[in-house]
């Protein structure tokens, strides 16, 4: 994959684990878009302030899924962000000598 | 840009997200100084013990705004620090040749 | 050990920290399986919604060394992915000089 | 510095980072070692669970200097064991060829 490909696959990650997770806690738990998006972010950016209304099992259960893939997710920018990094440097370094 | 140049934006963009985060839970909350600087620092650290006071609509969104741009300046200093460690740690490799 | 002994073993790290997790909550504050398992979830992730139950004071800290054995983890897990992306990428500029 | 200094360092600045955050606790707000301890670990793991008992504003002031002054440590330590890598795997390499 070429460095812009990346980088809209890293963009297309992030909305659909947005979309996920206000779709999730809509369905499961009968949320409002606004208490579902906000807690969305609140889970995945791991600030975590707290659960915005009481969960259910099936809802702990999700937030267990979102969480697990948005560390993959967050796991998969560091690694693609230092691998751009490197590149870059290495390259850098090359032309130099 | 310099590595001091690069590291004049970092504080910059430190300071205005502190400063962007007092002044709106201020202006939309109506929350005094002290909770407001509060607020902004347990969220853009990514503590989150919870919200200080309950939020609004419209400062759950705010809320929301400060966590994407927190991480944002996050990974722009990540980047920072390490292309600086590569660039060291590589010119230091080509020297000892 | 190889990058898949690595791999191997990071796996087997994180399993670890959830079966202690789990098995410590349910043994030490009597939680249920699914009260443990969450709470696990909500702090190896340094989510932290809040603690899903009040704590003991021996949960507190068995808490403090969960959080504790979590960071170590989180840290092997970082550095082992950025050795396995630096090997790579000099490996790949070596071959192509 | 040589790795073992700057992994004392390291050490030292953890340990002083716990001691700084549980006399404050205990100083400012009154509160007990077991109490102090828990608060610190959860706000310099950035866990954030919440905060152990209500903070005075003498108390929310510290906390806010605990959470930089930990963002701090985290950062050297993840740019200390990232050099150490670098210059590992650079050595390495150069080494091959
Ligand atoms: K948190
Ligand atoms: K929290």
């Amino acid at each position: 994959m070429t460095p812009y490909q990346r980088f809209l696959l890293a963009l297309g990650l992030i909305f659909s684990l947005i979309f996920s997770g206000v779709a999730g806690y809509i369905v499961l738990e009968g949320w409002s878009f606004s208490d579902s998006l906000y807690m969305t972010f609140v889970t995945i950016s791991t600030v975590g302030f707290g659960e915005v209304n009481p969960l259910s099992t099936g809802g702990r259960y999700f937030t267990i899924f979102l969480i697990l893939v948005s560390l993959l997710v967050i796991g998969y920018i560091i690694t693609t962000l230092m691998s751009f990094l490197f590149e870059g440097q290495l390259l850098h370094a090359m032309r130099e000598r």
